[in-house]
Parts: structure tokens; sequence; C-alpha cells
């Protein structure tokens, strides 16, 4: 079964994914007229509005729904409210949020090549002169932090078996340890590295006209959750929201990534969805498990499935600076080509606790903490006395970008028998483009019917994608552009149309075709769109 | 008529505004708890499903439907694709825009006081010793460039009546001639002014690792405007799009401005909602007066009316680089409080000629001219022989926090006679909130009904906005609260409720309190919400 599973991960290619993206309008490689810029990437027509769609569909089943009406661990229904917060904020945001200090990759330039590599890509694939693998790293000094050094040498060993996502480990705390790297598959050159130093993945701004680098100073976010927490007091202030609720938001954020790569996987510039859903302590738990195993259902029902699909709980020494011990962390990973077999993070799913409120507490000296009515010993009134305390926080942190790369790689299914020779399996409800629409030749009235009947469904489904009418070529050439742009319904008009009022449907996925009255036409296709 | 308009906005403060966004959160000060950061704004729950609203509401009316449904000029649908690209593209994009060179603002310092000005933004209400107005500026030196300069002072004398928007211009221009400012009331306290000097509008940071700032500069995009344009071919040879088509798209944009002022009206970080519109040179004056009058329709189906929104044809002096002699070019602009009784500008719509996609042809070096085989000559064959040509474009450009703030200022509508004393006049398309349900009292059923008919409108209704559930205090105060959210439609369970399965709507802009049976009132709200 996993054999089978790797078999058919491993036929899509993601070059020929990458070129579908490109030829098809999906995505381009940013200003491509000028060579591109690294690390950047735009959504062309049907990418921006598949784009579109899977946001639309988070904000609609996360905000709009409330977990799509799914009632919370307490029996009610989920209350969220959205923001939407500037990407550039005053830099004493992200001094109390450990992003200035703490935000770093820890980078290694080797003496004699003067190339920078990331500390935790490297191989740690055995001590001085082993040669197994094209690029091995050791220690070579035998000093007082070799024992500590020695420890996460080993735990990259286990993890760095591939090029698939590694997390930013500390290996800024290796201290003077020095590293040495081999590369090339002879493992001729040798060049000694210097010890790791932090390099912020914040890009840097300066605001105003003074051009003070340093009074002036200013970030671009590196995630949109700060933005959240920073305006927790303001929502609570300004909306009849009581804890628990979320506050969630859209929007983009920026790493100044060293070593952008795998396509839009891992770029300077994207797109993120998050959650801050804001508890009781004692709740934190049961609100964690609900939201892991909701936002794994979610991506499922975007048509990500099976075995390319896990839930994975973090273990011990993965947990971020912000987790407590005992606190949950879990990622929803997704199996891309470029990482098989192995994993590459979609979503995060984490107990933060009360670390950010409680760092812009004590940054801002604003009370932070929630008046919560419905608790505390009861007044001989009858009503509770109230208790104030810090909401711990759990954050369900969806990348965009990558959702979109992994449905793509999803829908991608070459298939030799169909004349593209590909076809793109996407969920009907994210298809950039919703039907098609053709007659099968240009004369004897047909045109005019398949037009009509374009009108008809774009307005009625046209707000929530394209319909396409195409009169070019022959059927055959026109189902296979459809089979590439993913669209998952054609509906074909042709002489017994004329007589008996039907049109010939064909199913993108099963290839199936069958005849259907032209009125029913849009109620079919209302069923299949789920609306 | 126009002296009651005048009264009638002068009445709408501008603090009573930005109050009621600030506590009803619509609206907050970015990084509000760390004392803000000048030119930054942050929206609240109302406020981002409210901008959310209006994005939407221009994605739909402009791309998925193609103007409305309204046939171009041609006569056929108007077909526009979208894009979603990056905000950080390689330098040389703004270098061929021409915004590396030439986007700067030119600023002016006194030499007395060291305060910095924006040139364009001095009153030049008369020459030297002429104590008029609370500010003035004047030539000192009679030299070389008098002449020039003393025409471009007199017409800033003459647009510069009001703290009204003003585009900048070219005091650049003025050279060496001097300017001499006063301030204050008494115009006591004077100074001398630099000749102005070029102050560059975009945001700069530094990307990847090396930290080179000149090798590995980039900057922040001013407008979404070139993002289409580099993408132009990409578009053309990756979708069946023909030319004439649009291409349009929506996301952030930033420009450091020296002074940032009027609320949202200018901030350093904006989004745009832009279209590119492509079409043959012989076809751009027919295109410029539909997009025109298009959009001016559009933002009246906003709500936006009457006396307050007006369409300004440019002089000819007003005309940007880029506008060739003859092209036309018009704003969109919108009475605002802190404008009145002059406007600020919501939307530009110019012909753009083919400046844009020329500059990248010749930075690039790559081909942008459009291969149309619908035009030339006709053939032996009965087929056009084809015709390569740059296309023009039509530039319809517009603020979405501009649209957002306009329509919070048109809907907010001082009423004394109501509990709330103001009440938000919201197109029910753009209400944040689209109903309200309460029972009536918190007992006898009605909280269990009520309930009941807030879950079906929220099936229903829920992906356009939320449906409010209140049973706390009086009606009159759920009213109040909604009167100031913007919602358009109060329905009340009460006791007749049980009995006879009917409710109270209440019109938030007519006060009117109707029956209407329980089962009628989705239908009712469908109608009005234009869905």
């Amino acid at each position: 079964m996993a054999d089978n599973a790797t078999d058919a991960c491993d036929v899509k290619s993601m070059d020929d994914i990458m070129a579908l993206c490109k030829r098809r309008g999906f995505i381009y490689q940013a200003s491509e007229i000028y060579g591109g810029v690294n690390g950047f990437w735009d959504y062309g027509p049907l990418g921006s509005q598949l784009k579109k769609n899977l946001r639309d569909a988070w904000w609609n089943d996360v905000v709009m729904l409330g977990c799509g009406g799914k009632p919370g661990p307490d029996g009610k229904p989920v209350r969220i409210v959205p923001v939407d917060t500037c990407i550039i904020q005053n830099p004493k945001v992200w001094e109390a949020s450990g992003h200035v200090g703490g935000f770093n990759d820890p980078m290694v330039d080797c003496r004699e090549t003067k190339s920078r590599y990331r500390a935790d890509h490297l191989k740690c694939l055995g001590e001085k002169g082993d040669t197994e693998g094209q690029i091995y790293a050791y220690i070579e000094n035998d000093d007082a932090s070799y024992a500590s050094a020695r420890k996460k040498l080993d735990r990259y060993k286990k993890r760095a078996l591939s090029d698939a996502e590694i997390d930013t480990c500390a290996l800024t705390e290796l201290g003077n340890a020095e590293l040495a790297i081999t590369v090339g598959p002879d493992a001729k050159e040798v060049g000694t590295l210097t010890p790791p130093r932090a390099f912020n993945l914040m890009f840097k701004t300066v605001l105003g006209a003074t051009g003070d680098a340093e009074i002036d100073k200013a970030y671009l976010r590196p995630e949109t959750a700060q933005g959240i927490f920073i305006n927790f007091k303001n929502v609570v202030d300004t909306t009849r929201v009581g804890v628990p609720f979320g506050i969630a938001q859209t929007g983009k954020a920026f790493r100044n990534e060293v070593t952008p790569r795998n396509f839009t996987f891992r770029s300077r510039e994207f797109e993120q969805m998050e959650i801050e859903f804001f508890c009781h302590p004692d709740e934190a738990k049961a609100w964690y498990e609900f939201w892991r195993d909701w936002r794994m259902a979610w991506w499922e029902s975007m048509g990500l499935k099976g075995e390319n699909l896990i839930l994975r709980e973090h273990d011990r020494d993965e947990l971020a600076h912000y987790a407590k011990e005992g606190a949950g962390t879990s990622d929803i990973e997704y199996r891309f080509p470029f990482t098989a077999p192995g994993y590459g993070e979609l979503e995060g799913i984490a107990d933060r606790t009360n670390f950010d409120l409680k760092q812009h507490q004590e940054h801002s000296k604003k009370k932070m903490e929630y008046h919560d009515t419905t608790r505390g010993e009861l007044l001989p009134n009858g009503q509770p006395k109230g208790e104030w305390y810090l909401p711990h926080v759990i954050e369900p942190s969806a990348g965009l970008d990558r959702g979109v790369l992994a449905v793509l790689c999803e829908a991608f299914t070459p298939d030799p028998e169909r004349p593209s020779g590909v076809v793109m399996k996407l969920h009907p409800r994210l298809s950039p483009i919703k039907a098609g629409v053709f007659p099968l030749v240009k004369k004897d009235g047909m045109p005019e019917v398949a037009e009509k009947l374009r009108a008809e469904l774009h307005q009625r489904f046209g707000r929530l994608g394209a319909i396409e009418f195409d009169e070019k070529q022959s059927i055959g050439k026109r189902y296979a552009r459809m089979d590439e742009a993913g669209c998952p319904f054609c509906f074909t008009i042709d002489g017994d149309t004329m007589t008996d009022q039907t049109v010939t449907v064909r199913d993108r996925d099963t290839l199936s075709q069958e005849r259907m009255g032209l009125d029913k036409v849009g109620d079919f296709l209302a069923e299949k769109l789920g609306v």
C-alpha cells in the first residue's frame, strides 16, 4: 500500500507540475521579463482565482460559519471575528514578540569558498573523515560545548535525510563549535566553516523622510499573528465577543529566506491564513484538540486526502519557544513531490499558552487580562464574581500559497490516455473555471444556444469562477484544454440539442458523458459546486 | 442648493466619524498599544468585513461579471482576467516604470526651524509682503527661472485653496528658485526655505543574506499596476484572451508619505483595486469613456451619490508623465469632511497610452507587441493579414481604503432623535452585519425561536456578513447598537410571534416597523441584499 502510494507519488514530477503552472497561467516567476527575483512568484489568471477560491473557502468556513457550524468542545457555536492589520507595525511589536531578538537563521560561511549556508540545511552524516553522502558536517573543535553540540548534530542527522523541510533549529547554541563541510559527489571540495551566526529573517525598511535608519526603522511582518495579538484588547473592548472566541485574518507576510526553494513552498513573500483562538487556560487542551481535528478535516474537504495528508504531533524537542511543556503542537503536512517520501508543513496548530499576550503586556505596559464575568465563585445574589486572567491561545496557522501548491500537486494526474496527457482533478469548489460550454460545431444555431446557456450559468455562478465558452478547434482539443485547467464539467450543445433540448455533460474525472435537459444544467452544477 | 449641501456636509465631523470607527471596531490606529505608527491603520471586526465586502463587490462586478455584464463599446462582453502579483519585484521594474527616477515628492526644508514640507503643500497666496492666509510662499530670487516658476506658483495658488488633496506637481522644475514661508495665524514666524529636493516615495529593503544594500536592494511596490504590465505577455501567451481585454488585481501598495494625514485617506500602506485594459490605439478613446462612465456608475451603486460624488476631467496641465496630449484622464472624487467644500480622489481613470508596455519593452528587451489576427488587410483567402501593435491601456485605479472611508463618511448620519445619536446608513450589500435577530424578552420561548431564525439566516447569508443575535438589555439599546454598526434590518421575535408566526422587521433608514411571516424573512432579506 505504502509502496503503491510512493509509486503514484513518484510519477508526479515537480518539473511537469511547474511547467503546467506556467503553460496554463497558474503561476509565473515574478519579474520574469527581468530575469526573475529569487523567492517571489506571481499568480496568473487561473492561479489567482484558485488562490482566491481557497482563501474564500477558509474565510467562509472559519470566520463566517464558525468552523462550518460545528459546535466547540463547550457545545456552543464557535465565534470568530476578522481583522485586517498592517504589514508594517511599530517595531516594538517585533521586540515583544521575540522576532527582533530570536527570529534568526543560523548561518555559516565557508572560509575558502565564501559560500553561505543555513546551518540546519547541512547534512550531518558523520564525523570528520566520513565521506558518506554528498555533504557532511562535523565538529572540528573538541571544546567545552562538544557534548551539547554533538547531541544536536545527531538530531540533525536523524532528521536531515532528504531535502525535505527542516524546521529552524537552535544551532546558534552550538556556540564556538566549528563545522567543516565537503561539497560535491566526490567529496573532493573541502572547506572550513565559521561558527553559526544569527541572520534575522525580517525584511527591514525605513519610515519617513528623515531617513534615519536607526530611529525610523521598521520591519515587514514575518507573520500575521502579531497583528491579532496587539489588537486583542481593542477587539474585546469594541465588540460583544467574550472568551472563548477567535480572531482571524489573512494577508501577506515576508521572510528573508536565505535559500528560497521548492517553487512556492518556501518563498520570501507569502500569504497566511491565521486564527488566534482565546480561551480559559483550563480549556486550552480541549480547544487545541478541537482545532487540530477540525483543521485536518477542513483540508480533507478541500480534496487533500489519503496518504498524502498527515497530522503529526510534534516531538518534545521540536517545541517552539512559546510552547510550554505539555502544551500541544501539531502540523498538518502534505507529501509534496519534492518532500516525498517525507512531508512538508501546510498548517501548524499550536497551543501558544499566554506567551504572546504576556509579552505584549510587559512591553506595552497595557493590561491584557480579560475579565470573565461567567467565572468565579457565586456571590450571594447568585451571580458569579468574575475572574481576571490572561487567556491562553490556540493558533491554527495555515499557509495559503502552500495550500494552493498542495491542491495543485494533488490535482495533477498524468493520464497518457487523454489528448492533454494530464488532467487537473481540482475540487469543484476550488476550480477557477466552473464549467465549459461548447457548441459542437460553429453553425446550425448551436453557438447561439451555447451562448445563451453560458450567460445563464455565468449569471448564477459567475461569482464563484469562470464559465468558459469555447468554439475553436475540435471538441477533443477543447476537452483537453479544460482537463489541464481543472474545469470539472463541460456541456456540449449538438445537433440533438436543437431538436430535444438536451445537452451532453462530460465529467472531467470519470470521463462519463451523459445527456441531460438544457433546463437541468443549472441545478446540476449548483449541486456539484455545493451552493 | 450648493449651500445646503455644504451645510449637510459640515455637520459630519471627522472627529466624530473616527471616534465611531474606533468605538465600534471599524478602524483602529495600528500598533495602538505601542503609541501607534504614523500613517498605518488596522481594520477591526466590522471594518475588515466592510473592506472585504467592498473588495468582493469590485472583484465580482469587474472581474467575474465583466463590468457587471454591460457590453463594451464594441458591443461585446467585456473580458477581464485576474492576476495576483508580488509586492516585491525585481528593482528593474521600477526603473522601467519611472518610479526610481521620478516618483518623488519635492521637499523643502526651512533653514531656521529645520522643518520639512512637501513643496506642493505650501499655500501660495501671494508674493513677499503679502500676509493673507496662514501660510504663504513666494519666490525670493528674481532669477532666470522666474517666469516659469511664477506660472507654476499661480497654478498652485489657484488650486491650493484648502487642505484638500493636491496631486504631486513638478515643483522640482522650479530649480534654484527660493521660497519663503510664514507660519502661524499672525504670520509672525518667518523662515527661508531651501530649493525643493527630491525624496523618493518608495520604501526600500534588502534581499538575501549578503546584506549588500546596493546589489540586493528592492522596493515595496508603490502601485499594483506594474505587476500587471510585466505579466502582460505571460497572460497573452498562456490564456485565450485577445485584445481588447483587461487584467485586474487587488492588493497592498506602499508609499513613504512624508506627511500621512486625514485618517486612512493618505496612509503609507494601502490597498488598491486596479484594472489595466488593453486595446487597439484607435479604440482607446472609446474605451476610456466607457470605463470612466461605468466606474462612476459603480461607485454610485455602492451608495455614494448626489453632490458628494463627482467625476472630474483633468486639466491639460495636470496630466501625468505617461499621459499623452489629448488622452483622457479623470478622477472620481468624493467630498470628504476634511476636503469639503473640495473633493478627494477615490479613483483615477487614465489613458496611459502605450507608455508602460513601451518602457518595459525597452528595459527588458522583450517584445511586448501583440499580434492581432482580427486586423490588417484581407488576404486572398478572405482572412485578415493580422497586425502587430503595442496596445494602448486604459487604467481605472481605485483606492480600497479610500473607498471604505468614503462609504463610512457617506453612511455616517447624525440623528439626535435616535438613542445612538447616529446611524450608519451603509448600503446593505456592504454592511458587515446583514441582519439582527432579537427575542423581545429572554423568556417564553422567544430566545429559542430567535436562535432558530438566526441559524437559518446564517446558513443562507453567512457568507455575505454576520447575522447578529442579541438578547441583552432593552430592545431600544439593541436597535441603537445595530444603528451604529450599520445593520440594515432587525427582526424581533415577540409575544405575537409565538401565536401567529409573524415577526417585526425594523428598517434602519426609515425606522418603519412592519410585521411579516417568519417564513418570509429569508426571501425578504435576499431581495434587499440583491442575492
